[in-house]
């Protein structure tokens, strides 16, 4: 079955520049596919601080099990990526292998062991052919480049349908800086395939624990609000490397007035690479935002807007183009999270079609059906109860995700 | 598009035997549909004790609203039901129906308010002309008769494409009774339609506190233990009356040993009950028991079993005929519950397919595929961390729930 580019996918590729710290370099290293690179190296300046955000899933795969433990030491030099293999549910021969590679990869750059990060995405349960990760380290090494951000988010690739990246440039007291980020993933855990990989860099000078601090709010706002079809990855895994190369001044924690247009690049280019992730989306043909508000908190809010995306009901009813708001009553009832149901108000396409708990007698149905034929689709919510918000993005459920989910080998 | 009756239907509707002091009715009120009965009286003798379960969605219908209260009272003399429309997201106007309909059916049946039941199933957010069903009461009483399941079971359905039933025989200290039960539903929420609905009367003598407390522990490991979509309804009911017409011994609690043969004969009932909702799941072609063992508690094992039942990739690779444990492993991981990844075991259709966290090397993969291929699929995932163990039940993903929700409308 060809898969084909998404219709929801950008025009094109964007251009990244180079950041001054950074270079990458991708290779073919025949892991599962064979005819294309699966393997990227993004190498760091020495003592480049990093931050991350990895799966809470209880079954996580061997190279989040040591990014965890990596990323205490809040350094990175070297992040190394296959595609193909999850190297996840492969027990001790799994940890085995991160640490041959880790090994090799240290000794290459010079540097220590928890300075290395790996990841890995793909299949689930067979072991990892790491002696084809090692020993195409050299040539990686020697094919490194400031400018191969196109060609590492190919090669990260498993089902999506097209490469992601996006970029941002701030400026910290006057002194300009870039944020370069790539992604992968289409389902949460798409066939067979574990999931969803972003690596982000910026020339910003920012110690690691303000850059956790930063990331973590900036996370749940994008990669933490979107869901395809509700699934964990085992190898969810999102990073972030700030080289220290840019002269700007000093900074002094998370909320530093200097660093308020650092956060809001970080934020929107997360949010941009989310939202590419969600355009890929197993199968989609519409983008929809779910924006919900009156709860009793920001994270009740986000339960709630979840709760709305990941039912099969209302993706359905998107895909059919049917403005089903009696579906979105009912997973607002289940997300568990106080809600007034006489005071319920929901908006599709700006129009009111539900206000205190009943329909809006005789709304016009004209504009709506038009917003439901639509690619971007808009819904708010109003729960009546509070004062939290907060937004999430999700796909319809279609034809073709049963096509590319149920492998039929009958 | 025609709905063709399931393929895991049973072969018929079961012969139900009359219960003593059981009558039922059935009429067509056009409410919505226009061409079958859509309204059901239950008649119970004066003072039958009742107990019941209701939707924990917290925008529950005016009709669950109402049998929330009426169930303080702890008996019924009269159920009424009826397809076409929820009742539900109706607002005031939605309460005020309900408390007409009641009071008529009180002042038929000359009986309290409060004994009187109501259950409303179908489309939400439309007022419910609620004087089709008050203007159809006498007829219905007049056609009260003790043979009239089969009509009954068949006058609640909306989206299901059979009728279900099931009855069973217990003594009660050497005394027959009789348990007949009937359900309505196949998906959480169907079309619009809302949805689970289940009535269950028999002839013993049980007092409403003590029915209520066989209840509960019954419907958890039933009606609470099955999931065709991750939805939840805003209309779920289950009510069970005991008319106590069987002269048996008095009994004396929930743990009375006098109990034994009821309690399986109504835990084997609703379970049956339960799993011709699943059977009937919308555009289910493979009826799937997953047994959990090794967590923590029951109530984890059942948390951990209905992540995997409600995982999509699960779903459709279970549609592909797919043995994809690699999902398996991804949903008892998002479960939220412990589980020791390096002590994961999971068999397919009783072959061990992934032990101690790896894939069982060179697994005989042709019976697994052959039972893939069957309409029963068994699955069994041991997490190894404790003794609970619980077991669900679910249906495929396949194109037929898109074609049946994806109202395709342009």
């Amino acid at each position: 079955m060809a898969i084909q580019r998404s219709p929801l996918a950008p025009a094109s590729f964007p251009a990244l520049a180079p950041v001054a710290g950074v270079r990458l370099a991708t290779r073919a290293c025949g892991i599962r596919y064979t005819d294309r690179p699966d393997a990227c190296l993004i190498e760091l300046a020495p003592g480049t601080p990093v931050a991350g955000v990895l799966t809470r899933s209880l079954t996580a795969s061997a190279p989040i099990l040591w990014c965890r433990k990596a990323l205490s030491g809040g350094r990175a030099r070297a992040i190394l990526v296959n595609a193909g293999n999850a190297n996840a549910f492969t027990g001790a021969a799994g940890r085995d292998s991160v640490e041959r590679v880790v090994g090799a990869v240290a000794r290459k750059f010079n540097c220590k062991e928890r300075e290395v990060f790996v990841a890995s995405t793909g299949v689930i349960g067979e072991p990892l052919p790491d002696g084809k990760l090692t020993g195409a380290l050299e040539g990686l090494r020697a094919d490194l480049a400031a400018d191969n951000w196109a060609a590492a988010a190919a090669a990260i690739m498993t089902t999506d349908t097209y490469p992601k990246g996006a970029t941002r440039q701030a400026e910290i007291g006057g002194v300009p800086v870039t944020l370069n980020g790539i992604a992968k993933g289409s389902g949460m855990i798409a066939p067979d395939m574990a999931t969803m990989l972003s690596f982000v860099v910026t020339d910003a000078k920012i110690p690691a624990k303000t850059l956790q601090a930063l990331l973590k709010p900036a996370a749940d706002a994008s990669f933490n609000s979107i869901t395809v079809d509700s699934d964990t990855s085992t190898s969810d895994t999102l990073l972030v490397c700030a080289t220290g190369a840019a002269k700007h001044r000093r900074v002094s924690g998370r909320s530093d007035p200097l660093l308020r247009g650092f956060r809001a690049a970080l934020d929107d280019l997360l949010r941009d690479l989310a939202h590419q992730v969600v355009r890929d989306g197993e199968g989609a043909q519409k983008f929809v935002t779910i924006a919900v508000s009156g709860a009793a908190s920001r994270r009740a809010a986000r339960r709630i807007g979840l709760a709305i995306a990941n039912s099969p009901l209302v993706k359905t009813a998107i895909a059919g183009e049917d403005a089903n708001w009696g579906r979105i009553v009912m997973a607002v009832g289940k997300a568990g999270e106080r809600a007034d149901r006489d005071r319920l108000t929901i908006e599709i396409g700006g129009v009111a079609v539900a206000r205190d708990g009943q329909v809006v007698p005789g709304y016009d149905e004209a504009p709506v059906a038009r917003h439901m034929q639509g690619q971007e689709i808009h819904i708010a919510v109003d729960v009546g109860v509070g004062r939290g918000k907060a937004t999430v993005w999700t796909c319809d459920l279609t034809h073709a995700y049963i096509d590319i989910n149920a492998d039929y080998r009958s």
